[in-house]
Parts: structure tokens; C-alpha cells; sequence
């Protein structure tokens, strides 16, 4: 059986490295103790592990404050210097990206307004090297470029980054993940396989990794623009369906009797409660305002803005009943306009997910984004990093260096 | 690392075992070829692991037909008689019970009708220990007793199997697990810890790995009775939520619209197409009629019974449509008497369903069950063999040994 617990060995060494980089990139230095605890080895192999991870360049330990009280221990942290990710929010009207450090500090950030008329996925993959070219350079020489994610309003398909159908970018099986994966290798001679996921899923996970989902399992993170979607945590991992199709929640039908939604049922989610909706049950040119606008006139006393906010806060109240009862989640996130629905009104959704069953109700928290804007752009970088916290010493090994340019 | 890497190899010892008892309990005999395949450790590994199953009488291994041609080779197939569970779907007016052997072939069964208004928890679980002590008297002399489990219709803790509200039973935090756990072993002397689940998730847990779901990893099973519940699975695990609440898909609200439903609130599809909804619809007496009735009224060519099975399937169609469009599944089951309305009236429900979106719909199979109206049994049967499955010699080595009485 030699041969068999030798490769189990290293399979368990490889594991525990993961779970070590892991802890510390989503919670922040951790005391040797702490490290003891999670992973359950004994002080001396944790000690060689760490000692591995030093001398890659990617953890450092010395003296500090990881909240210990007491006689000072010896800190362990990730050099957010020394393996980076590039992360892009590809939105309709807007491409926001960054650069990350290992331990999700945003290092360096861009955004640039488009025109979404004009903006196919080749348009798009000439600005996403530009910009990468740009925050990379901002980059200390040495750090390793390990990973690319990118976050698209469609869906997705996560093996080869293909945007099967973003409706509201007009885009259509755009090899996205391909064509950015290609142009940055040649732009750059080298660079990571760059992955693509759904803005909603994203959401969801950097919720529940850093925002108001922390300590969680099941979350529920709903995207609202002018579609909406749903980023829909179990047990700690991201629902996807077969084929990668799942938590399409705008295309839930709760009003047979509404309006023909532009996916050919009539009265889905997204017709009662997408941000066209809301702007049109207002009386609002869909151009020229924001749902922002409708809670300001809400709030100064507008009585037809007022009467919108109540209604359209229902069918919100309504639909988040229904995924409670389906899920039993202990969160759900409202991303986009969907929170200024709560915020302002607060009687009407409390209402009508009052009218789920008791039980799910009591244990689900109806709340705002903690990472405000930034959840799918904080999510693209998690994606982008996935690799490197599962194998962090072969990731890092098999990974392009940035040398100043 | 000694110490550590000794932890390992039994753990890793452990979980080969379980994998191949596992294999050979869902998908029958195999040969060694196909285990060395299954678990990809080397001939010599699993020639052990096959003779510690043998030795400890769980499997036997012999000239047999596994399915492969040409050259005969050893088959290593389970003795259902070596380690039984006993399972019951406790129904709102009968209990059924089986004890089933590994492998999973029910080896008796007994079924009793009840009187729904004076069936409490103390008077099911001395039914419950009536039946087990018949069941268990028709297996040989020396099988070992290795689980027992409980399908209810309601929601259950699996924890400790406290039935929180089962509302078609009238029951509201009965301790049907632990009532029945001590009953079992002060009525035998000894006996396993009885499991207990929801009738839905046993479903479709049973249909995912012995019915209409194998080879899919995402399936919802929908038990149609009086309520309407949702077991759903998703990447192969059952989903349940924060507290176990999860696949209340009956209290999904599709037509707010529609008529009060006993949870408070207004047009959830269990009152668009429960049992009684259906009956109603048709003008029948809710305790003289079943939905059969309805559907041979329908192939008769009354009318108003063809009226009522196109609406009840449209809502039918519309609730399953949201799910595909929220849980993007390979395969729905229609438990109970939902197949009925998609089977008598083909057009209705694929209309509807065909309005949830393209990509999720032409994935999607919508299904009879397989095990037919056994699928919780059987389901109740798998909760009981999970530990089993999990440990399988340490269980064995453990569970107390059938005596001829």
C-alpha cells in the first residue's frame, strides 16, 4: 500500500496548505494557535506547513495582533504583494475592474462608462486588456498574476466562460472566457485562464464570503437592474443547475394576470419588480430617471411615488416569500435598486413575506449588500482566486511573475 | 507526521470501503475490474477491501454474471439477509412498513389502514413497534438490524427526528424519533437510533438513486396529496435549507388572485392543485372522491372533468415551469396523484412549462415516478441504511444481531 498513502500524503498536505491560505485570505491573520485549531494537525506540522508558505513568498509571520490577548504570538498573514488577480464587473452601461491582493484587498480600481449599443464582446475584450494592462502596472515587480474573473448580467457557462445570452447587452453565445483568455496571453505572453461567471452568483458568494452573508450557509442574493437575478447559496456552495441555468427568480410567476415579460410568460418577478417597472409604474421616462429619484419623491412627500414604492415593495415582499419557502435561507441580499424598496418603505415587504410559513420566516434576515456596489466586482475577484486558494503552492508555482514595465 | 498519516489511512481505508458497499448496494453486483475502475486504487487494494466485506459476511464473491462478456470473472455482490433496516411511510391514513436488505431488496412488507383522528405520536410509534417486531421475524437467524427509518408528511428536525408540524396529521413537535427510538430498544433489547424524514425529500432521494433520476444530479420530486411539498436535490444532496424548512414549494404563491390557503396566505399552488383543490374544482366530495375519479370521468369525455384537468394542469404547468426556471433540474417527478394531469392531459402542463425559459426547459424532463407510490418507502429505507453506507464495517461490527424469536 506504499504507493497509495503516498499519494494520499500529498494529497492531504495539498489540502491542508488550501485550507490554511484559505482562512487566512477570507478572515486575516490568524496566530499559529488559531491555525492549530482549524485544521486540527499538531503544532509541528502546522509549523512546517506555514514554513512552506513563507518561503514561497506568499504568507510572512513575525509579532502582531491577531487579537490574542495576552502573551504576544507569532502572527501569520498573506502578502496581498505577492500573488494579485485581476477582477472585472462587465455591467451594461459600465466596466469597473480592479486588482486584488491575496486576502481580498483591492489594490488598484477603474471604471470606464461605454455605450452599450456599440459594445460586443470583441469591444469588450479590447478594454478589459487595456484596463488589466493598466492595473497591473500599478503592481510591484514580483508579484504573480494567478487569476482572472469577470462578471457578466447572463447567463454563463463556467467551464469555458461562454455568455450563452445576456439579454440586456444583446449578446448572444459570446465565447467571452475564450477571447479574453487568448487576447491576454498574446497581449501579455502569459497570463491565467480568464473565467466568467453570472453577476448574480457572484453577488451571492462575495456576500457570503465577506458581506452580510458571513457565517451563514444559505444565502440568497438577488441582482436588481433591469432584469432580475438570483445568486442562490446551499450549504455553503453556489446552486448552478444542470447546466448552469439555475436562479433565473426574475422568471418566476406570480401574477398570471401582469405583464407579457419580454421572455414570452406573462407576469414574471422582473415585470412587477425590475427597475423598468418600477420607473414606468412611476410615470418615469426609462432613460432619464433612476429608482433613487422615486424614493427621493417617496420621501418629500410625493403621494404617487409614495403609492409605487408600497406596491411594487409588495410584489418584492411576494416573490421573497416564495424563494423563503422554497429555500428556508438564513439571508437574503437585496442588490441593486431592490433595497431602496425596504429601506423607505419598510411595512410593505415585512407584510407580505409574512405571509410565508412561520417557521422560514423567523429564521430569515431580510438584508442590504454589506459590500454596498462593489459585491459582483468583490465576487469576480473570488472566482478569479478559486484556483489559488485550492492548490496554493502549485498555483503560485505554475503562475507568470509581473515584472515592471 | 506518523501519527497523522496513520489517521489518514483508516480514514482512507475507511471511505474506500464505503464507496464500493455503496456502488454495490445502488447498482448491484460488480466485478473486481469494475471496482478497481470505480475507485481507482490498485487490484491488490481492493482484493483486501473485497476480502474484509467477505469476511465479515456483508458481500460474497463468486462466478457470477455482472453483465461483462467473454471471459468469466469473480462477482462480488451484497447478502441482503447479512445487515437489514426496517422503513415505514407513515401515510395521513395508513402506514405501510418494509424491512428491506442491503442492497435494497425489500424482503416483507405489511400495510395497515388507520383512523386519521386518533392516530397520535404515542399511538404510531406502538404501531410502529408492532409491525417492526412482524417484519423482523421473517429474516434468518443472524442478519444484523443496521438502521430504521421513518417517512412523515410533514417537516421534520433529521437531527433528532422531531416532527415540527405534519398539519394533514395534526401534529406539532412530536418526538416521533426518539419516541420510537426508545421504544425499539426497550420492546428488542437493543436496536438502531430510527431516523426520520419528510415524505417529499425521501422521494426524491429514493427516485434520484433507484428510480426516474439516476444518472441526473438535480432533480425535484413533488408529492402530491392534500399538500403539495418539494424534495429537491441538487448536485446529488438533498437541499434543506437553514432549518430543514426547505421545499415548501406548495406555498409558493402563484395567484394572488386566488383562494385563501391554510397557511394565510392567497393563491399558493397547493390550493391551485392539492388534492382537494382538485376535487373541488370538479364539484366532488372530498372524502367520496379520488383524482382517478376525475381522470376516468375525463377519458369518458365529461366535459367538466376535461375542463377541470386542463385548468388544474395549466397551474400545474406554471408552478413547474418557475421551479425550472429557479432550480434549472434535469428531472421533476410527479409524485402522488399529480402524474395524472400531465398524463391524461399531454398539451396542458408542456404548454405552461413551455413558458419558462428555452435553455433550462429543453433540459428538463418532466416524469411519472419509477418506484411508483413506493418511492418514500423505499426513500425511508435509504435514510436508514445512510449510516450503514457511511461506515460499513464499524456499523456492522456494531448493530445488534437478529435472533429467531
Amino acid at each position: 500500500m506504499s504507493s497509495f498513502s503516498a499519494a494520499t500524503q500529498d494529497e492531504v498536505r495539498r489540502h491542508n496548505l488550501a485550507r490554511i491560505v484559505r482562512r487566512l485570505h477570507l478572515n486575516g491573520p490568524a496566530s499559529r494557535s488559531e491555525l492549530v485549531a482549524l485544521t486540527g494537525l499538531n503544532r509541528s506540522t502546522v509549523g512546517v506547513l506555514i514554513s512552506e508558505l513563507v518561503d514561497a513568498g506568499l504568507a510572512t509571520e513575525g509579532a502582531g495582533s491577531a487579537g490574542t490577548v495576552g502573551r504576544p504570538s507569532l502572527v501569520v498573514a498573506l502578502d496581498p504583494l505577492s500573488a494579485v488577480v485581476v477582477a472585472f464587473d462587465l455591467r451594461v452601461e459600465r466596466l469597473i475592474g480592479a486588482v486584488i491582493g491575496v486576502g481580498g484587498e483591492v489594490l488598484a480600481r477603474r471604471e470606464l462608462k461605454h455605450r452599450r449599443q456599440s459594445f460586443g464582446p470583441q469591444v469588450a475584450v479590447k478594454q478589459l486588456v487595456a484596463m488589466t494592462a493598466s492595473l497591473l502596472e500599478s503592481v510591484p515587480e514580483g508579484a504573480a498574476w494567478v487569476g482572472a474573473g469577470i462578471s457578466v448580467p447572463g447567463i454563463v457557462d463556467h467551464g469555458d466562460g461562454l455568455v450563452r445570452v445576456a439579454p440586456n447587452l444583446g449578446w448572444n453565445d459570446a465565447p467571452l472566457g475564450a477571447l479574453a483568455t487568448a487576447a491576454m496571453a498574446s497581449e501579455f505572453g502569459a497570463g491565467p485562464q480568464v473565467r466568467v461567471g453570472n453577476d448574480a452568483d457572484l453577488g451571492a458568494m462575495a456576500e457570503h464570503v465577506r458581506g452580510a452573508g458571513v457565517g451563514s450557509q444559505n444565502l440568497i442574493y438577488l441582482s436588481g437592474e433591469v432584469g432580475i437575478g438570483g445568486g442562490i447559496v446551499i450549504d455553503g456552495r453556489l446552486m448552478a443547475g444542470a447546466g448552469g441555468y439555475g436562479g433565473e427568480v426574475g422568471h418566476m410567476v406570480i401574477n398570471p394576470a401582469g405583464e407579457l415579460c419580454r421572455c414570452g410568460a406573462r407576469g414574471c418577478w422582473e415585470t412587477q419588480i425590475g427597475r423598468d417597472a418600477v420607473l414606468r409604474a412611476a410615470g418615469r421616462e426609462l432613460d432619464a430617471a433612476e429608482v433613487q429619484d422615486i424614493v427621493i419623491a417617496a420621501r418629500s412627500g410625493d403621494d404617487a411615488a409614495l403609492e409605487t414604492m408600497r406596491t411594487v415593495g409588495g410584489w418584492l415582499g411576494l416573490g421573497i416569500g416564495n424563494l423563503v419557502n422554497i429555500f428556508n435561507p438564513e439571508v437574503v441580499v437585496l442588490g441593486g435598486h431592490l433595497h431602496h424598496l425596504i429601506a423607505e418603505v419598510p411595512g410593505a415587504t415585512v407584510d407580505r413575506v409574512g405571509s410565508s410559513l412561520r417557521a422560514p420566516r423567523e429564521q430569515v434576515k431580510v438584508m442590504a449588500p454589506e459590500l454596498a456596489g462593489d459585491s459582483t466586482l468583490i465576487g469576480a475577484g473570488e472566482l478569479a482566486f478559486a484556483e489559488l486558494l485550492a492548490d496554493p503552492l502549485g498555483i503560485l508555482a505554475r503562475s507568470a511573475s509581473l515584472v515592471a514595465s
